[in-house]
């Protein structure tokens, strides 16, 4: 991919991004126009104001190059330094170093599901603060640290917040993570334990963005690398390291279909982005493959407009118990709902109740313990099987981005002890659980 | 280690033994009078009532060869099966995977703590179940097997349960934990989650244990594994892949020093043996390391003994915030008070408020959100280093054995928001957090 026409901002002129090097990123490229920019803070286009997003010189030393490259890499995210908008030397910079969590082969939960094929979960809760968001962070990181940005800072409602501010304290940034003044305390702790500054802002999530985008636009806020705003763009790029290890952990293998949560749908974007580098790079055969969004019935924006057929994704008010998914006007939905279209896929979504279900039949099945998102895409999945939609002879691959242990109030009302007796034998036998 | 004279026992007998394949491990000898015993689900000596442990015959091709194997071995603690009570194929069988969790460059840490040699902190949050748990667990689960068992069981104030059950899911095995009847709904549900019977029993948890003795010796009880009972001596051994895995991160290197934490005391005498196995083996250089332990001061009966030079250790009834080391009567006691001396080492213990300090020392440091243990840990290396007992110019190790996410209670009363404000620049300005 040569580098055409660049035009310059002044947000990147101010920050000198004539020398920044983010490895082989080579400049932001508008997804709509397909105008492009210098590598900067920036995150809209100029020109028709759509989304920005890293466009690359890849590495052309050839698949097996590549590949021998990346093994002799280390056991995180940056082993794909060559594919990422990171400096060749990223691996030695001070960082959580996320990723290259687990790929469990699930053949429990396939037997319970009636999957004859491969069904594996990519098991995020493993990552530094248990969610997917550390491998965005992490590479947000990068750029903040190229623009000479010296604040990390985000909105957020609990995992982000926890990703920034371990990130920020691990790489030497100071952070500020604003939230809503009203959330659970158990969020309020993992935000603040990492000792950055953390703002209560009274108002909902929705009036933390707004401050948050004012504040970008104000002296206030110079120096200060938003990760999910102004360093968005980059941010984004981090979730392609999915894509990257579900393939190189299935032997350079691409699977057949791959079932991910929708929460603003960047993730699902960039996942497809990856397995098409990958492709293009001659790392994996060049063969179909189809990728499925789940939501919450609660907040089902993007599957309620592929079910309709529509193009555009109409605002939903979020009511459902999988909070780090509740996204009421997701800013990739158009993005998702193309994806899902050309590959064969499909959006669906399930209640709160199958949430719950699809949470405890993988703890019990292999023993992992998912965050609601956890329970949306394997909540979908058995859906998905169910109807068809699925082929249960394929090789399947669900995501699990968070952690249980976040999301207890979830499961909370409805599991506990199987009986509670007195310390007797007697007892013990009463309660017929002798096996 | 050639097999010595071996007696069998009934419960052994009755397991038929005498085919057990548990890899390299060949009998079990007592810690005390060195007799020796066939493989087999007991715990203690017949002579002499003390505790037994697995001896081996280890692995006699040379270090360079078994570095290589090990090398080429999956990357959790299955790598050591050639050192473990283990089959040879055990990485084939379903299992959590636990272990190769990070060693972390701790420089930060380093520079606040005054250490100017190499800082590590091997993090355990980073297992399935997030606690180094899911290591002794994984061990016992393939003793369980060969032995028969088809029901895990444990008594437990948390972690151990959550293990228990994770990898009794995974690996197919029915699960039925004992907890005492008022333990926190978040411990509760960690417990409960994955599906296996859980029994509140009416009492503490020294009454949990009594009942979980009468048991094992009731015919209600056949055919149930205790992981931290009759299957300890195995599930002991999984404490060695901490040693295995500091060594081999660091290079196949011996740390200079190491801080962990003592509950029973078992961890800190496994990792010790790992240690001295590694040395044997010529895996690593034949040189001195330190061994220090850390107990919380409103437990810490070994601490007590080993500043007042006693043999014995006291009994004491817990009263800290660090739960998940509250042993009041910790079984390994006096052998880590012998290795302690032994290797030139110390055992020191903090109060709840500096074990608080240090948990937000270390996640602010290094991103690192400790469970209450690893508060200890870094506390007690503090307090090393300022009275000269850790040399600072040395390569020192400290365990952080879980995760902070589930002792959110000690650092809860005193982690917040920085500021709560109206969404207004006006008021973020008024609030000085402008960088
Ligand atoms: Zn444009
Ligand atoms: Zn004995």
């Amino acid at each position: 991919m040569a580098v055409q026409t660049v035009h310059t901002t002044s947000a990147s002129d101010e920050s000198g991004t004539g020398t920044v090097d983010l490895g082989p990123a080579a400049a932001l490229s508008c997804r709509e126009c397909g105008e492009r920019f210098a590598l900067g803070p920036i995150f809209a286009c100029e020109s028709c104001f759509g989304p920005l997003e890293v466009a690359y010189d890849l590495p052309d030393d050839g698949p097996d190059a590549l590949k021998k490259r990346i093994a002799e890499g280390p056991d995180n995210i940056w082993r794909y330094a060559p594919l990422l908008p990171v400096p060749a030397d990223v691996a030695a910079h001070p960082s959580t170093n996320p990723g290259f969590t687990k790929l469990v082969r699930a053949d429990n939960l396939a037997r319970e599901l009636g999957i004859t094929g491969e069904l594996h979960v990519k098991d995020d809760s493993g990552n530094p603060t248990h969610s997917f968001k550390d491998r965005v962070v992490a590479i947000a990181v990068e750029a903040a640290r190229a623009f000479g940005f010296t604040t990390l800072s985000c909105s957020s409602t609990g995992n982000l917040a926890g990703a920034v501010g371990a990130a920020a304290a691990r790489a030497g940034f100071r952070s500020c993570v604003f939230i809503p003044h009203d959330l659970e305390q158990g969020k309020v702790v993992m935000a603040a334990v990492y000792g950055g500054e953390l703002v209560g802002i009274e108002g909902n999530y929705d009036d933390v963005n707004r401050f948050c985008s004012e504040l970008i636009g104000d002296p206030l806020g110079e120096g200060w690398g938003f990760v999910n705003v102004n360093l968005r763009p980059y941010y984004g790029e981090g979730s392609k390291t999915l894509a990257y290890e579900i393939c190189e952990q299935l032997g350079w293998r691409l699977p057949d279909q791959i079932v991910i949560p929708i929460a603003s749908g960047s993730q699902l974007t960039k996942i497809d982005k990856g397995l098409r580098e990958l492709v293009k790079l001659g790392l994996v055969e060049d063969r179909p493959y189809k990728i499925f969004g789940a939501q919450a019935e609660g907040c089902s924006p993007v599957s309620t407009a592929f079910k309709a057929g529509h193009d555009v994704v109409r605002p939903q008010k979020p009511n459902t118990i999988a909070k780090s998914l509740a996204i009421g006007n997701p800013a990739d939905g158009p993005y998702v709902l193309d994806i899902a279209r050309r590959t064969g896929g499909a959006v669906e979504d399930v209640n709160d109740e199958q949430v719950v279900d699809a949470i405890k039949l993988l703890a019990r099945t292999e023993g992992i313990f998912a965050e609601t998102a956890g329970g949306v895409t394997v909540g979908v999945t058995r859906k998905l099987i169910e109807d068809g939609r699925l082929d249960p002879a394929l090789t399947t691959v669900v995501l699990n981005t968070g952690d249980g242990l976040k999301t207890l109030d979830a499961v909370s009302p409805t599991t506990g002890p199987t009986a509670t007796i007195r310390p007797s034998l007697d007892a013990f036998r009463a309660a017929g659980l002798a096996s």
